[in-house]
């Protein structure tokens, strides 16, 4: 009933000593490269998205495409009756003010979110870097805006918390004349990636050294056009980060899901199964959006309680679980998310246990309670059922676990009092809750099985 | 025991028909008028602080005041490191976009809040007109920002929900001119009243129809330089509104709970005991300001535990609370404060019985149980005992409440069966609570006492 | 012959012991003041047309209402094109610059320019005035923009060169809704007047003490409305000015080349003929504007030809001429304005004697040679014969002098050589020029005829 | 004493059919190509400076550089007093509006003014592209402020009047990092010109085929640095205007006055003595600059005769003058330019004949009489001798002109009529003028003498 645990845990707990090996630079050697201990220990890292779109701010981060590539009806309105005729999506570069930008003040949010990586959009489909790139002329964040090394500024106080640092970028840009010209011609021709796209992450990599490379904007063009085998081998071999790095899988139009190192296939991908190879649920607070929308409503953002549940359920199927944000062109988190991270933070301050460094268990959800989700600790001598409602009588049927495996049982969280519980019919045990009170966890509650060896 | 209930009784109860007398212009006869009844059933109101300042949201709403009159460096070096020299407040006019203000989804925001009065700043002390004025030329919402009328808009969708609409409103202008002149004149010229304030007052009570007039800005002259008595029997004896009107105890130098119609002292006044004189407690989300502060963070809000408990306290000792919010210079309400006031609404949802249209009790609070409030309605055959803290061993103690007053007791939001309770030893009662589960309300829980008369 | 000239010499030399004595508020006392004799002398003067107009600066400086009032369509097109939807007229406030107003330069060149009288707008149609106004918050140079008191340091500059210093002032206000209100009220009401028109321009009078009062603006309003004569009463018997000052004849819908000082009467008004009364031609450099119109191109703009010609037609016929020029947003004066300022100063240099403190002659202009215009001193020794066209065959016929009148003749700015000359046939002298050369006055030259008295 | 002219002669002339021969990389084929005739014959060239600097429009084009680089106080105050802490050069990209920009005029106004070729700053040293440029992404006028091919434009509006279109080239941009990286590998890595310098220039070549190339910003570096040979060989065999092409002498740190196609030496090179190589005088209407400056005074721009005075000299030397304007941010061309050019038009339209496929003669100036300067006609049958000095008794002594050679002599813009004259001692000629009159050219006169061959 574990093949699927013990392949995941081949990839997660060999990998050290060959990490650092030499990779050739196609799939097969790129791919057998073993994924570092962190990422999969980690579980929960922060997406920020931060960019020119967080000064439009408005519908999404993708303003400048639906705008003047899919020419949209809604910013067309929104262009036409908010700015001058003429308006270049470049003159947002200004606007871009970041005057509260803190980085100390937004990782130690990070920090008591419970995250343990970050990813900043570090160039986003627009192209802008967030970092004084050689090979972004006036279209940076320290030449126009902020006159700031954003992501420098990050980097810094996100390692001195000991959180890991890591980078989202884009390949493509979607209005760069080099690269219309590449797909003019049937991407035989490589004049963005060679010009602009791979020199310009080698620079960022190399002076910033993320642990984390969340590729993206890969999808038009395959592989070979980005030529991602051979930067990959750059990184593995080369790279200052060469030890501790992680990829994801978006490295060309046929690589999602099968080739890099984690993956993230689609947005907001959340199965609800388990997945056979260490993958990621990139998800946002912000139902509608990756960026700040001045216009988001309350009802747009997940409640606190809906964060724990895809959280419990990203984990309990072997995925990490990346919660983005959007902060504002001032420099500041909206403060409904610094409530969802924190709530979070605190979520993970009494549940953190059946999260952090745990892995899949035989069952992800139960499949007799709603609600119920399990993961164990490594050497599966703890079992962690998770549930995300509190039953009105008081008792919770976890229907996955057998009489004979259950020895004592505690809630985190609560005084270590063991609970009481029995056998169910036709199988399973019910476990008696203690009273929910106010000092108790919110959102969901988590039973510690501890494990009888036969 | 009951004098200042009475007292309190004496003044809400007779109104109506005296409220449309003929007054006088001297306080002994302004003072005499009651107050229209549905201020004091209404208890909870929605103050919204929207103006110039929003443009800057920095600080406070004194923004201008402190930049310039009182030179505060912060200020200064705000203005330094991110405006050009010689920049001049008036400038953030054409900043004052307000693209996304929709008075109908704010109304909709009220109304889900529970409250049942809208006051918006229609002229802070900066002068900045919400309305089309024909005494702020240039330095009105029409002429330029967002170019329409924002103050017009609110009032048509406020009203529409059945929501009293209201207005606050400066007599002092910090910078202008006149002020100054007659301000060096000891107040013996009455330029700024009679060539701006009380025109321009009596314009918008026209226009608009308020039915609450919150005066401000009145403090450093005697009410007779602002003729405050004359436009008061204006007010009460000629205006469109002068059946259902309601005004506040700021009309000069020395009239703060002295004159006028409610009392409204200093900002944020809540005195913990019972007032014999109708009061408000005018408070706002973010402790440290009115307005809208971009640097804000979630720790400056107030929590819907602490919104529910000055709630709860202010509406025991008499008082109606005025919940304040402050727009962006967009024209959206700060998510977190939208949260607020639904979580707010949804108290009241659940709890509105013990709130509205009551009257205080014998009692305000518990001297026995910390965290317990009193009303009752005002025939006093309920009442209303109101916990903020939930018990960790599940009974609740009323010291203020004998056996021998306690009929049956229910819980609000509950099924409708009947507390279990037991005379408590040296006095009062202790009630058992049902437990506490997700349905329930949450922040603070009523008791309903059915009252036995003797 | 000669009864118009006496009848200006009169007006114009028994004034300065009579000009301080007490005027009734009636026309026939306010138009029984003589006029300062310095105005009569003066001749030229300077007219700037600066204000929030200079910001478009485009087509003319009624920019405003074409765009808003007349709804033009070349206006409507030009802001929608180059401004976002809602821009207000007030936004070109904070754009109006001024950084490179250099008063003392400005009045340096006036002095170059052989002005003796400078005239600014201290507040035109739109309202915006040039100096820091207690009657307009947030409508002033002051406030906004430039944030400085452009009218004062012009003031003391040009005062400090000795010419005398006057104010353009436009008693009614476009768009201001009082105005407004009067009109709707056929004039019954004087809202306007009394609360901004005349306590504005008081102040302005009693601060800056303008030896010229250029009122404009009055025409819609019979001058009762504006109450004209109590304000002019109140300029001749107790301003600081009520010696030196001149006004010229727009007090009212009635009263332009009827009442007043000297007369303007319309726009340009340069009748090539002798008027009774002293009057002003107030023209512009720009044939198009009276503000700097940045699309205009030098077909636009008086050749220097062409200035001279109006310049001595204008004295010749009794005028005074007020050559207007538009500064820049920048408080630059745009460099062919510089040109043909010192091409006049030039001019005058050479041939001021014929302009200066001189009367009208017998004849205006000489009806046999074209292009030819005298005056005379005031003791009538000598007449100045101007002619704008240099006779291809270098003689010059002069029709109107008898040679009975003719003594010696000499051409200014030649050495003092006796000019050549004979009788001509029927009527007339004719002169022979000296060659024109290099060093020659330019565009217009200047025949002295000494008048032999009978 | 002709040899000089005999080398011009024997560049010029021969050149059609060598023009398009094919050339080696290296300098000694490059240097052998014949200038295309029509450059010589054409003598007069509109030179315009257009570009961001022309936001600032303050003290001169290389505002960036003076601010930031060279760290001037001047331009450090003149940002700090008007522009916000932080503001970045590439903030002026939106202010640069051209909203009045009408090719057709300015093609207009060159014709009038006589000039045979326009050269366009396509990019100066500030890097920023007057054309869309793929190597220009966001740092172009169709991707910020003007939205339109300014360049592209006028290529057309010129083209259409039959005047020659060129541009002007900077090789190095000041801020460029990949410049900066070079210059640090001193020269030994070619990062700028391979990834933007070169490729940028061949698609504005292949795209606008302008038929001058006028490179700068070569100083720095070695001519290898750009591969300058390897561009012009391309230029000159393979580029669609390898016939018609000419270029200037500005290809690497040692090639100013050596290599390349004309000489423009350094800039307003006007040495008055003749030059054995076709030579270019770059010069510009304000003396102080070759941008628009807003704080430009009349005293700043030449004077008519200083502009003729120059245009003289320079051609009498073998030279052709390059006139240089400012257009201003909004697309006009200052009123005092556009006078100075119809100036120059207006003097060319009498005098064009003695400028115009003319060649230097024996003399370039008389050593006898100040002010006089010689061209002739190609075959050197008629002589052309124009004084910038109109003699005050009206005869001009012509000292380099023996007896013998003179034929009819005549002045242009007069009648046909043949001139006096009379053998000079020692030597030359004496000619009486004709009469001065307001219909005569102004400024300079040309005498045409026929020479009579021996």
């Amino acid at each position: 009933m574990k093949p699927h645990l013990v392949t995941i845990a081949s990839l997660v707990f060999l990998a050290p000593f060959l990490v650092s090996g030499q990779y050739d630079p196609n799939w097969e050697s790129i791919d057998s490269r073993p994924l570092p201990q962190w990422f999969d220990d980690g579980k929960v890292g922060i997406f920020i998205h931060w960019g020119l779109y967080s000064v439009p701010s408005y519908i999404n981060e993708w303003f400048w495409w639906s705008w003047l590539g899919d020419n949209s009806e809604a910013h067309d309105n929104y262009m036409k009756q908010n700015f001058k005729p003429g308006f270049a999506y470049e003159e947002f570069g200004p606007m871009f003010t970041a005057e509260f930008y803190d980085p100390v003040q937004w990782a130690d949010l990070f920090q008591k979110s419970g995250a343990n990586y970050v990813v900043l959009t570090s160039k986003h489909h627009e192209g802008f870097a967030m970092w004084p790139s050689s090979y972004g002329f006036a279209w940076n964040a320290m030449s126009v805006g902020p006159k700031r090394d954003l992501l420098g500024e990050l980097e810094v106080a996100v390692k001195n918390t000991g959180i890991h640092f890591g980078i989202y970028y884009s390949l493509l840009e979607w209005f760069h004349p080099l690269y219309d010209q590449d797909k003019a011609n049937n991407w035989n021709t490589s004049q963005l990636p060679q010009m602009k796209s791979i020199p310009a992450l080698k620079e960022v990599i190399t002076k910033y050294k993320p642990d984390v490379i969340w590729s993206d904007g890969e999808w038009e063009a395959p592989d070979t056009y980005w030529d991602s085998v051979g930067f990959l081998a750059w990184l593995y071999n080369e790279s200052p980060v060469k030890d501790s790095v992680v990829v994801n899988d978006r490295w060309g139009s046929d690589t999602r899901g099968k080739h890099g190192g984690f993956y993230n296939f689609d947005d907001r991908y959340n199965p609800g199964v388990l997945i056979p190879h260490k993958w990621e649920n990139a998800m946002s607070l912000d139902k509608r959006a990756w960026t700040h929308r001045r216009e988001a409503v309350l009802s747009d953002y997940l409640t606190p309680h809906e964060l724990v549940d895809q959280l419990i359920a990203t984990v309990s199927c072997g995925g990490n679980i990346l919660v983005n944000i959007g902060p504002t062109k001032e420099g500041t988190i909206p403060i409904i998310a610094q409530e969802r991270l924190l709530q979070m933070g605190e979520w993970l301050g009494i549940n953190g246990e059946a999260i952090y460094a745990t892995v899949p268990w035989t069952y992800q959800n139960d499949t007799v309670t709603q609600g119920v989700w399990y993961t164990s600790n490594k050497d599966i001598t703890k079992l962690y059922a998770m549930t995300t409602i509190w039953p009105d009588d008081g008792t919770l049927l976890l229907g996955a676990v057998t009489p004979a495996q259950a020895g004592s049982l505690q809630m985190l969280g609560s005084p270590a009092e063991n609970l009481q519980w029995s056998p169910a019919t036709p199988s399973g045990i019910r476990v008696t809750l203690p009273p929910m009170n106010r000092n108790r966890s919110k959102w969901a509650w988590t039973i510690v099985v501890n494990l009888l060896t036969s």
